[in-house]
């Protein structure tokens, strides 16, 4: 049986990417959630015990760890089938949107940091945040024309619509306006049972980072949070 | 055949993983050098034309466009062996290794930029560099011991060299100190007639993006240019 080594729910974002995905597939795993003890860095000592990066998600099988997202993904693709897009040309699409959302988002991904649980208005985006948007939008409308939908990459949820579900989660926290084909989409991301199923356990969960908050607070004008206190 | 697009080789640390990919493994496609037009950002026009996310490298085989240089190893893996290690344990490995280097060592990207050319010593590396540093060596060791050498994943040259391939520039141009294993699989790298073939055309290249030529000289300590002039 895979480990799955992951965060709070309510925070981490990249354990959400293989977790939605396994979930999502229907692929058994044990998951191992392992709070975060504080801002980044503050948990190297705890995180290095299961994983050489000191950062989650991690994968456990037997004796074989692999720790890092993307490269979970592929190895469960080696054992199960509909990781990716059966068609060649939309799995090699689908790798290269997840790969943009692997190494790139800066401003997305720092401005807007995942914070499932909580309502944020961003009053006015910078310009690197209105480009990432855009590029979102962009980057969606184009799987979905390209492949038909109703997932990126074609009929069935796939790793790359994995890799997109945080934004998902962030464009609600935040309140991003995206096109109406973008925003009908994040509706159906948000609408799986496997995301529903995380967003239920990231709204109970009590514990707070400090660092976390702040970035939200910061973010824009605070309007509600949702979770159990 | 496959069309690669890559920028200046002296400075585009990108596009050198998947060229030394294809050249090292004797994959033939065309080169298509665009070179920058200047800093971040001043390519995107430029760039738009043949990539989506306006930047290099971008694979192009007939209608499919690959626009990520991880994207690109998955991709061409798919019809060419060799490119991931054939065992399926060094494979994970190596997947994870480089999926580290394509979302992490932000701080040996930034403050080391490659710039094949120059000679620079870094006197007082911050903690940020040091730990991206001590990290290199910690993963190199761990490939090397675990599956034999010479190279990260065992006794063939694969993805995973070709995505630490940059670094091997970089620790030549900066004088960083890594252990002696570590320095040893350097110099394997820099001697890999791929390596050396993309070293004399970055040798041979005359033009100079100001903003790269900063990023080197504000590293430490000048020392040496090795480019034609
Ligand atoms: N490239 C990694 C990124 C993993 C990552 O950054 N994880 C964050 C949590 S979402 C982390 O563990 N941070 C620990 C820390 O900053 O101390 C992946 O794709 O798995
Ligand atoms: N995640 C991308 C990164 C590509 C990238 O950042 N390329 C740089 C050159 S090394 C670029 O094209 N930058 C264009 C610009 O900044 O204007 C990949 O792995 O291919």
């Amino acid at each position: 049986m895979y480990e799955l080594y992951i965060a709070n729910k309510n925070y981490s974002s990249w354990s959400l990417r293989p977790w939605v995905l396994l979930r999502g597939l229907g692929i058994p795993f044990d998951e191992k959630l392992v709070p975060f003890l504080g801002g980044v860095g503050a948990n190297w000592d705890a995180f290095r015990t299961f994983s050489p990066t000191g950062k989650v998600p991690c994968l456990r099988d037997s004796d074989t760890v692999v720790w890092d997202s993307l490269a979970i993904a592929e190895y469960v693709a080696e054992a199960h089938a509909g990781v990716w897009p059966a068609d060649r040309v939309a799995r090699a699409w689908a790798r290269c949107a997840a790969a943009e959302m692997h190494s790139g988002f800066m401003a997305l991904r720092s401005v807007c940091t995942m914070n499932c649980g909580v309502r944020v208005r961003v009053e006015a985006p910078d310009a690197a945040l209105r480009k990432d948007i855009a590029r979102v939008g962009e980057l969606w409308n184009d799987g979905l024309d390209r492949f038909g939908g109703p997932f990126l990459a074609g009929a069935a949820f796939s790793a790359v619509d994995a890799f997109y579900a945080p934004v998902a989660f962030r464009i609600q926290s935040y309140g991003l306006r995206l096109d109406e084909a973008s925003q009908a989409y994040v509706q159906r991301l948000l609408d799986l049972p496997a995301m529903r199923e995380w967003y239920a356990a990231a709204l109970a969960e009590t514990w707070r980072d400090p660092e976390h908050e702040d970035e939200a607070h910061r973010a824009g004008t605070w309007l509600q949070d949702l979770r159990a206190s």
